[in-house]
């Protein structure tokens, strides 16, 4: 049984594990202000090319993402965000339970674009009515797909004419950054964004989110915040040290490349079998379409998850690679076709 | 230099690393739903002895907390706790940020009692008032003190008698139950409570905190709250396995025995140089009173938290012992003292 | 200037006004517990024939929706309401701001039906999700709609089968119960929904909503939820003292019957004069279409509201009319028509 | 039956009344924008000569506290109270369920001081406290005592000091600033204050509270929150034709003065009677305390409220005058005195 259900199946990049097993007997001091969160932020911050960012390493995605959003936002303020996006579906109202609205917009591909962002500004008249103060996009988005770098700068643009915060959820960066059809590097988006992340959790750590600050207005108080939503790991050097070995060296692109490549492959795999995609593969989450007749028998052998049933008698699925992903769980596939003529 | 600072500086049990390591490449399934996570919870319902209880295991003590009372009490229903509780204190209004009052009790030695309860009750007479409906308490408190079997039951009673929750927050659970003068075991707390959790940060492992739900009424729709608040970790595995490794044999109460040996020999110290206490020491948290005048010289060989000025000369300080914590360091006390007699 | 703005724009029938200034020096009990209030209760009990009925007088309707949502959802559960509903867009996220999210479903006219509240419902699979466990749904709704009463029956059926309560925001109840193409009457109401309330602030009263819970599961500590929310009027029985002019005799309905007669008539005057709607009239909002030109000449002679451009050249308006409205207005925009040929 | 209950028994006054009927059939808009509004705002800008200061009318005090609130503090931020403060104590809970804790300070005669201002704030010290932001104070307080000016002035000295914005609750202002001991005029208030209000429902209005914002960061999108938290009236004229007549002459001030007159008479009464207060009388609130054994009689001619049983044999009790309160009700508690001796 080859496992492609998702990218937080496994433990730790072994060079994770080890340096959290070297620093393991170290007197550090609670609550993120240890030496090694010290550190990783101190990488980061030379990587993006921004020393005066504010950097907090949180235990978790949804977390973060509550954090941010009732963080910065007035309790009239509302986000604007794609219908596909994870804030509007998969985090059990989470953003509510802080007290805002999440305008969730129709979105072709899970992006927002500015003519969108547009139309939901518009909608919004008066007092009678939330107001947009934030934009939420991720990248890659919960379609696999990216932002490009013009898009990006347009959707910055529109953000900054309307008073309008621009957040990024980089849950999956790691991939979004190291695909083959991205132009974004990491300083592009510390530059066009207001806050955003870094995804360790699906990028080979046990768990853990950089949130990087990069508006001054919003750093003010933070620590609060954190502490206030239960996001402040009491360890929280658990996390720094994470960060520290993802960032140290090229660690954290290594691994997202290496999820992309297998995604690669296998998506290669599925067109040379002949079968079509739901949407375009960009980076490691996939959607082939299979026939529900192989579908029977391909989920005797391989984990991934449903996704839409696209007519009678096809479905559209997800496969998702990981820094762990093994080269023979995509042969796999090959065979499986091979096999399955 | 030798740290009393706190018991969660370190990182985890060896034991807890091995067996995260070994099951590194495992594909887990996400969310709390992996094979270890069963294990772990399997051990604890046997320890316990209830079989039918409802397990979680959650990233952080502050978000267990605010987790738990948002869940169970209705918009106008308040919690009541010691004024020293933690959650009334040092958890920067997470519970309020949730909706709900902290009514903050008066009490000695951090400890809830029948009165006390009995006191808030009889105060909140009408619908102008919030409503009390859980009684909030810890063991080991904030004091380091502990609640023994009597206290416990009686606090059990007025709270069944008034259809009050009671909710143990065991962050130090594991040095509450093995120190000397405890008599209550951990299957009276699962008889006596509706509600406690059993802390791994604290104890351990490099973080975790064994949520325990015993009353029937709480445990529906549990795992959608725990989405919300931001604490269903993507890597429930993480957890998992920690409680697995604390909990698949004694480790888990061995480490707190050592926290708690380490603490009394460290208080046999203190007491033979002729210092008292602030509060009488049970637990793994001790806070004796020292001069000023050597706080200045022991502060360049030992790192601890300054409490109280007690009186003009005089100073409570806190030394906290850990699974970690070596019987070097607490030597190195006695050896300061014979130095500065 | 005649003005057909909305229902809102006059003071109060003059037998309330009537009542209130007779009442005037009596010593009420304060926050709704005195006579006038009980009495107004017993009037809308006995018309609904609900004897166990419980009747709370609100403010606003705004704080009454959200008073309801909030009081009876737990933290994850979500409502269900048509993407015009006034909790979805004209409440500023009032009900965000409680916590809960308002899934909005694309509507044709303004109603819910149960295939797209069964379409809400297999949306939300699991705890990643919000828990649908409300369905708001108001009469006469934003676009002067009614339900039939099959369409209720068919609802209430749903929500039965799914364990979903059932809200009726009635702030225009009046108008839908009284106006021609209504076979519904209030006990039918009563009999098929969880919550409802009756709008006195659109139907001649200076404010107030007759809120009506007849699920015995949502009764309990009501009035503490109403105190919490600032819903509780110190002086109470100004609004029990409406209600009570409104519910003695046959006053409200015969207020809601004039409007709706006003708006019938204005609607025939409107077709006659050749223009078509934007959605067909029921209620006292009426959506007439008229082109720009006219429009221009008409706005000099009459308030009223824009609504949507339906062409390059055409508008739709909101005609409102209410208990005050006076036939000299009504006629009036059949001399407009006359002249403007 | 004489009732001292409250000043929230009986209606409004005659003046009020009739202007409501006198403009009952104007065609206003809704949501405050009319002209009576206009005008009431005019006439009270006018008063504390601060012509830029935003007003707004809300409906009730518990609304206008947890909208004050609520509105400008961030999430992580408490508002300091007297233990005895509305928001502390009889509001139900409504400013924690907007997410905020009350810091609630001891204090005599239910009045802050800056002592105990530094107090509150020296004991918040880091992040895992909440951050104090606001203080709240109101005058005439739950005890009936008022703050002299130079008390203000000290007040508003330390929130200035440390960055706190300072919220004066006005529910009974009239009677404070009339009161035989006041020093204080309306406009200290307005130059010392971030934010206050002018109590309508316990000074002869139906219903309302004249909200004033005065520092200029607060002002913007009020209207947004107001709306939020259901606190905009649709028939906002109704609140704005009541101030007019309040505030368009003296009325305002000639009701309060009225009733303070009435509880001077009745303290004095009391007083020569030889029964003692349980706090000094100032205003239209006061506090004796009689003998059981003569409460047994009492309660039988007179209504009152239960404050505290001073010891075995006596209670403290409360009288409450209003703009309504006849010197017949008073001169009645002489006439019980001379027959009870």
């Amino acid at each position: 049984m080859y496992s492609f259900r998702n990218d937080y199946s496994e433990g730790a990049h072994p060079r994770i594990l080890e340096l959290l097993s070297n620093s393991n007997y170290e007197a550090n001091i609670g609550y993120g202000k240890d030496i090694h969160s010290h550190k990783a932020k101190e990488y980061i911050k030379k990587l993006i090319e921004k020393e005066d960012a504010d950097i907090h390493f949180i235990p978790g995605g949804t977390q973060t993402n509550m954090l941010v959003i009732s963080s910065f936002l007035r309790p009239h303020q509302c986000v604007i965000s794609a219908d596909t996006g994870h804030i509007n579906v998969h985090e059990t109202g989470a953003i509510e339970a802080t007290g805002h609205k999440v305008v969730a917009m129709p979105c072709k591909d899970g992006k927002l674009t500015p003519d969108i962002i547009k139309k939901a500004l518009d909608y919004h008249t008066d007092e009678h009515m939330v107001q947009p103060k934030m934009v939420y996009i991720s990248s890659s988005t919960e379609l696999g797909t990216i932002y490009s770098k013009d898009e990006l700068i347009s959707i910055h643009k529109i953000c900054k004419e309307n008073g309008l915060l621009l957040f990024l959820d980089g849950a999956r960066l790691g991939s979004a950054l190291t695909c083959r059809s991205n132009d974004l590097n990491i300083k592009d988006i510390a530059n066009l964004v207001d806050i955003f992340y870094i995804g360790g959790t699906k990028n080979g750590a046990l768990l853990g989110e950089a949130l990087i600050i990069l508006n001054q207005d919003l750093k003010e108080d933070f620590r609060f915040l954190i502490k206030q939503r239960g996001a402040m790991a009491a360890k929280g050097f658990v996390l720094g040290i994470q960060f520290e070995a993802l960032f140290q060296d090229d660690l954290y692109f290594e691994l997202a490349r290496h999820a992309n490549e297998m995604a690669e492959r296998l998506g290669s795999i599925i067109q040379e079998a002949g079968y079509k995609f739901y949407t375009e593969p960009y980076t490691n989450q996939i959607f082939p379409i299979f026939p529900d007749t192989l579908l029977e028998k391909m989920e005797k052998e391989f984990v991934y998850e449903f996704i839409d049933k696209v007519d009678e008698n096809n479905t559209a699925v997800r496969f998702v690679t990981s820094w762990a992903t093994k080269i023979e769980a995509v042969e796999a596939l090959r065979d499986f076709f091979n096999k399955n003529k």
